[in-house]
């Protein structure tokens, strides 16, 4: 029976989510729990493999199951051996051929800003700090050209090996509420780090430091240098990962 | 000189507001932040003595300076020596006769609520779970009970030694986002637990284990056995503190 599990957590203390060497990463946490609840060792695997420091409040894994646990039985059962940073909000049956990674159409991402001249104590592990007055409506300017079916070769890491960089953009949205700032994503798929560049390039602008037009231009030159920082870890979370129905 | 500062705290690892032995109170960091930063000792005063794991969005908090710092510039002078969960928000010269606590006129807090089968790891700092739905409109029709100058025993804590239990609540909110229910109350003061007396009233009401009315039958009958339970701490933020303009 493959299951799959739709994970919350928070970042904060984790390498990321995929497993590694010599230090800890969520899909380890959430294996070990399976471990722990069935006697048996799983493997599981995530639609995304977001980086440290990285939140998500919809990941989307799957794991076969060994034993006898209803589906939907995992979440509860999960939530009482997992640390409290990271939650199961639900399980459920799927068919076999249901793949997180590959079935996936596309994601919704969210980056967090705290736009004021001190940064926030309650909201620091979930919101980039940004002092300069973010000027919102040249955000929403320049990220309309982010919008469409485009070549985000410009956006690629430094590094990347992915061939095909031709991704669409459904909607980028900047919404304030008082100090608080956040830029909502939804894409067909999106290149490592891209959201990370696409709000420090919409930081970048809402400050005045990079002139509008960035995103427009690197997607005419290719160049990453044509845009922003990479924006902070702290800032993203996954929100929704989305499948035909 | 004396200085008034407006500080923002995760309360998810402080013992409280207040200096006390054997564990470290916001009052301490602050104050040895003041000594790191003017090599000098100084005691400051709190508006409200928030309790273990309680937040505050807007404490405010008045010394006396000793040194020679411009007012307006100790938020971002202590801001580089506190901790990343305490945050001075603002600073300023207030006469010399501005008291935190007995010039304070009245306050805001926030309780939130995760209100879901699963609770959230990345809000679990700052919301309390409660698992079965909540009726937004029954607490709303509760709230009202609570507003007005009433005499709020029942809402004493045990072995308070306050005599004069009579307060005036100017509004009780319930919002509500998505899993999210903030429930805003506003008076012009408050006793020790008073708020999350309410708010676990308004949460015992809204999922059908408390009759509706208890707050009026509390304040007829003056027994806190009318209510629920105290609410957790994680899930109350003092919002701001009022003073004469």
């Amino acid at each position: 029976m493959r299951v799959r599990l739709t994970i919350e957590y928070d970042g904060t203390a984790y390498a990321g989510w995929q497993r590694q060497e010599n230090a800890l990463a969520v899909q380890q946490v959430v294996e070990e729990a399976l471990r722990k609840l069935t006697g048996h060792e799983h493997t599981i695997t995530g639609a995304s493999r977001t980086d440290a420091g990285v939140h998500a409040f919809g990941q989307i894994a799957h794991f076969d199951a060994i034993g006898r646990i209803p589906a939907e039985k995992y979440a509860y059962a999960l939530n009482t051996v997992l640390p409290d940073d990271v939650r199961i909000r639900a399980s459920q049956e799927v068919p076999d051929d249901f793949h997180a990674r590959f079935s996936a159409k596309g994601k919704w991402y969210r980056y967090c800003i705290y736009n004021d001249a001190h940064a926030s104590a309650i909201l620091r592990n979930t919101h980039a700090h940004v002092m300069y007055p973010l000027d919102i409506e040249a955000m929403r300017r320049e990220a309309a050209y982010a919008v469409g079916t485009h070549d985000f070769n410009a956006f690629a890491a430094s590094g990347s090996v992915v061939k095909d960089t031709v991704r669409t953009i459904y909607s980028v949205e900047v919404e304030k509420h008082e100090q608080k700032v956040e830029i909502h994503v939804k894409g067909n798929g999106f290149l490592y780090n891209m959201v990370r560049i696409l709000a420090g390039t919409l930081i970048g602008v809402g400050t005045g430091k990079l002139e509008e037009g960035a995103i427009r231009r690197a997607l005419e030159t290719g160049s990453r240098l044509d845009l922003g920082m990479t924006a902070p870890a702290r800032g993203l979370t996954l929100m929704e990962v989305y499948y035909n129905a």
